[in-house]
């Protein structure tokens, strides 16, 4: 059933598994994956394998692995550590596909861990074999009755079945997520945790689900991204599919010190980078767990708006008010109702407040039609994509279930619409009206902000195709750091402009090149040796004349001999000094999983201290560029506010699309390029980087 | 029992109550509180008053006001708004001090309504009577069964006894509040909902809960504040007597059009300025309703830690990392464990993780007391404030009670200490923990957003005496706002320091002005009647010689004429042109309710498109100026971040401050004062306003 991911099967939907370790104690590691099989069903077949034992559990059980009767789709592993290799040796050597290792004591804990778990790998990796783990809560699906896990979650009850399934990395937060779930009555069946990740990543198990039947959103929670392969595809798969994905990301640990050299990668961690990569593919991303499943929740409705509108009817005047501020917050519209529906409702109840939120008063509890006729018009009217009503104590109260009955008349009119209910009741009278249509949320906050989820994924599923990036003409790296100047020679190749300058060996070269550019002019010494030149007062502004190019160029050639007595000098670069351009910071740093990413920012204090920046993969065209530009705080100042000229945004969002073709051409060689600053001239007069740096 | 606020007593906590269109059904809002009060044991005396009825609900009724045998303290009105003026005048004829006014019919419909408002008030205020509402769900005490309200939220139970009092301005938001709170068995017994507050204020139920024995922690849900003074004082009385007030304030209305006037006051609205002054008292803002209660059930603990520090305790290693990401994104401090503890926990589980957040492992399966020895180890050793224990499902399972017993041990031993666990568990589970002295959450986000509050509340509830507003002369201010060489003089007169400069009425007196100071100068227009003088071409920069001020004179006086032909020309300002500072903005505006209100910014785009400025009441001294200095985004460009020099912040701070005493002294003539820009320049020499407005 599932195609690029379908490796994942044997593991995540097996019709027979091996429990190697088995235990007949159902409360031990080994015990516990058959007791709860067993108590909830499972329809496949188990085989218990144990050297001591004839039979687990009322199970016949086998010595070995070489002794089962059949090849199963699945080995559960929960041996200790020191047997699990052999363990996995048989189970490779019978021709399992899939195993799953409890087994604990491996990359978790040391490097000679690390290098045990290298060879489990190998030996998998051999035999064509998936492993999950090890070191990792396993996997179970209340839907069929499959626990390959020994979580003690189930004490207090089991998965409700539904078509949300969550993947983790953690155990404790995997089966926290589900605990939470459960008891809120949320349909979470299939829970997938994945360890130490030695070979089957959090991201081939989201691809999994993006092609699995029985799933329609996908709640993640992620320490770290390891690998971006399967992880890109499986977002991309997920998304092509119409499955939200909403995921709680954790962990900001600092880049390693490679990547921490660069200036753009220390303004940010990895975790700016993932997050750029999740908006990138329309992934939500959760703040707290109970947001997670709040959008989860929401998303099985199913309902993602392209353009989504809001629009409430209350009873009081009192949470209209909330409600409003925290949709404008957080941008989900809510248009006022139409003048005319306005007046119809007023009809109907001289005392409403027909606007948006529409409050139709108490005067429902004298003619609960009232209640349908308002809801109605929002929906008819209004043409909201969106409804959230704000019932409160009154759903919980011994009318609610007739005012139940109203709203379902429209909900089951109006099947393309979002239908969501603020209502403080107990939980049969929650799934009551989640029976009849109406997802339901306590909080009038979260409400609304599971509400505007749904737009963004209408948003995300339904995006025109992004323009190709530019084709730029390959540029062959030198094998070291350049000089500014060649650094700026290849950034010109891949149609990348600087400043127009001139690099000068003499200073008589450097005097003609001025007075060819018009002063004023900037000198800055040029040597490879010196990357960062400004830090030895390697660089002059507002050269003037003639005289000041002359005094200057000795100037720069004595202050780099005695800051850097070694460096090769080639002499002075002279450019011509812009005026009136907006500064900006275009820059590239390699991740350690993504690869190259492009970051933009506003130059100065804007990236220093404001972290006003935003990051993309590699590579992209100039319509994702121009959004980057367009989605930092400080854009006002490019796109022309309080009368300022705008800049040419055109021209620099060509320019960092050309850069991410340059960095993703360019091998794993780039480590980083600091254009800083480029300067975005009036519109149509271009930008041009001043300063270049390409590091190696 | 209460001071400043005693008139509400009758009104909060009568002994005897006559309700005024007393029904004998008990589901009419007449009949409702009856009915409450008798179900739940209210041991006041109730007099029903019904003119065609003996008997009502059991209770001997009265035909009139008139005929009660005594005065009741407080009066219930349950009767038509026709009726409403002739039952207060009744009420207030015969002595009762408090009345609560269910009818509706008011201010809220139109301004014959608020005529008819205007009216009840000045009735009862003739008699000295005090009134709540109208339009309002009145009060209810769960613990005298005490319900002067028509609420139906009692529908789904009644309120759970506790320390927690609610204020709310909406009925139906303070009940959603509290079912809430009911629903998570949070102890919050009093309620209190201000409807129209034609007489009491939201404020004023603050103040007297503050200083209500019963009351240890107070909630509040606001929409709009309508005054100051009882607002303030009660905030201040809350502060000290270190009772945490935790608010809900929506609604983020456009000011009026007088204020909006001002360049200060459109860039913030009112909600900033309340958002300042509930900073000010150290009042602490909720997001949502669930936030609301989390901080106030947390805060029923009463530990206010001044320095807030956080240990966390966790069975796996997931959740520590989310836990820390929260703690550190909202600046709770996690340090970590001492070497020498670390080592000792170590040793009793090598696989623990002993740094902090602390992991135990699953190992405390098998040695539960291991539980405890870690937990002390975190409040002995660690020394930490506030302990988070992260035990989720594993609290909720079998093994949940025997975990409790090792919590409680040390908790116990350390009642100075706030002890949180993490847990999902039934209700009555959850109840267990608390009476053993941990408070619950099941959101580990949520469960640090308080802990963190009530840091916060130490902090507010600690804080040194702040210094007194510097003493500043008292300026007579003219009648009409003022030309830009006035407003200057009158600040100078304040102490508060413009760049040097001099009027001149003539070519010539510019020229010798322009010598004095030093190249290059400043000239602006000089008019009283041109206000914003660059917008007309009014200001010249860089004037860089005795010919350019020759020149620029009689540019600036064409300009204006061409501009403004009528406006009345004094002649032009010579300053000296100020280099190497930041740009400042520092400002007044009149908030309709609280007076004049300080605001400072960075200069231009920080102001104009990051909004990045802070508010403040008037008036102030100068620590807490330099706060306000310091609390910006951008400061740290002032306090010299990346090698800046460090600019005069003292100085800054000083003319703020002396800003806050001009502008309180001022009186209500006062509109708004704009200093765009201040220079703050290097440390040690000075601020200077270059431009100044006041408008009158």
């Amino acid at each position: 059933m599932n195609g690029g991911f379908s490796t994942l099967t044997p593991l995540l939907a097996p019709r027979s598994i091996a429990i190697i370790g088995a235990s007949s104690d159902p409360t031990r590691i080994g015990g516990r994956p058959i007791a709860f099989m067993k108590d909830q069903g499972f329809k496949g077949t188990l085989y218990p394998v144990n050297p001591s034992r004839a039979e687990i559990q009322g199970l016949k059980a086998y010595p070995s692995v070489a002794d089962l009767p059949e090849v199963p789709d699945l080995a559960i592993v929960a041996v200790p550590a020191n047997l699990a290799l052999a363990t996995v040796e048989a189970l490779g050597a019978k021709g399992v596909k899939g195993a799953i290792l409890f087994t604990a004591g491996f990359a978790e804990v040391d490097e000679a861990g690390q290098a045990e778990q290298d060879k489990l790998v190998a030996i998998a990796r051999a035999h064509g074999m998936r492993l999950l783990g090890p070191n990792c809560l396993g996997v179970f699906d209340g839907r069929t009755g499959y626990y390959a896990t020994f979580s003690s979650s189930f004490d207090s009850g089991w998965p409700i079945p539904g078509r949300i399934s969550i993947a983790s990395q953690s155990g404790a937060y995997g089966t926290h997520v589900f605990a939470q779930a459960r008891n809120r009555r949320i349909g979470a069946s299939l829970c997938v945790m994945t360890g130490n990740e030695a070979d089957i990543t959090l991201g081939e198990v989201i691809g999994w689900l993006a092609e699995n039947p029985e799933t329609d959103v996908i709640a993640v929670y992620a320490e770290g991204i390891r690998e971006s392969d399967n992880f890109l595809a499986s977002l991309a798969a997920a998304r092509a599919a119409k499955k939200p994905i909403v995921m709680m990301k954790v962990g900001r640990s600092a880049l390693g010190g490679e990547a921490a050299k660069s200036h753009t990668a220390s303004i940010a961690g990895d975790d700016a980078i993932t997050d750029a990569v999740l908006r990138e593919f329309g992934v939500i991303r959760a703040r707290t767990t109970e947001e997670l499943l709040d959008i989860a929740h929401t998303a099985t409705r199913k309902i993602y708006p392209v353009r989504n509108t809001l629009g409430v009817i209350t009873l009081s005047g009192g949470a209209g008010v909330l409600i409003s501020d925290v949709a404008e917050q957080i941008g989900l519209d809510m248009p006022a109702m139409p003048g005319a529906a306005q007046a119809r409702l007023k009809e109907a109840i001289s005392f409403c407040a027909p606007r948006n939120p529409v409050d139709c008063t108490a005067q429902v509890a004298n003619d609960m039609s009232l209640l349908k006729t308002f809801t109605e018009s929002l929906v008819v009217d209004g043409g909201y994509s969106s409804i959230l009503a704000f019932l409160t104590q009154a759903g919980g109260s011994n009318r609610g279930i007739e005012m139940g009955e109203q709203l379902r008349a429209v909900s089951d009119a109006h099947p393309d619409r979002l239908f969501v209910l603020n209502v403080l009741a107990d939980a049969d009278r929650v799934a009551h009206f989640e029976s009849i249509g109406w997802i339901c949320h306590e909080d009038p906050t979260r409400a609304v902000m599971a509400i505007d989820a749904m737009g963004r994924y209408g948003t995300a599923f339904n995006a025109a195709p992004l323009a190709a990036p530019p084709i730029v003409p390959k540029v062959r790296l030198p094998a070291t750091t350049p000089s500014e100047g060649e650094a700026k020679r290849l950034l010109g190749e891949a149609g990348i402009p600087s400043a127009p300058e001139q690099a000068c060996a003499t200073v008589e070269e450097a005097a003609a090149a001025a007075e060819a550019f018009g002063y004023p002019v900037v000198m800055k010494i040029l040597s490879p040796d010196i990357v960062h030149k400004s830090e030895i007062g390697g660089v002059l502004l507002d050269v003037a004349d003639a005289d000041a190019v002359r005094n200057g160029f000795s100037l720069l050639l004595a202050r780099a001999k005695a800051a850097a007595p070694n460096a090769r000098i080639e002499g002075v670069l002279v450019a011509r000094q812009l005026k009136g351009g907006v500064e900006c910071i275009l820059g590239i740093h390699r991740d350690p999983v993504f690869g190259p990413v492009a970051m933009f920012g506003l130059g100065g204090i804007f990236v220093e201290i404001l972290k006003d920046v935003v990051f993309r993969r590699c590579p992209f065209g100039e319509d994702v560029a121009e959004e980057m530009i367009r989605s930092i705080k400080g854009a006002p100042l490019l796109l022309g506010a309080r009368g300022r000229r705008p800049a040419d945004v055109k021209a620099l969002a060509a320019m960092l699309a050309r850069l991410s073709v340059f960095a993703d051409q360019a091998g794993d060689g780039l480590r980083s390029i600091d254009l800083n600053p480029v300067l975005a001239m009036p519109e149509g007069k271009g930008a041009f980087a001043v300063d270049a740096v390409i590091e190696i």
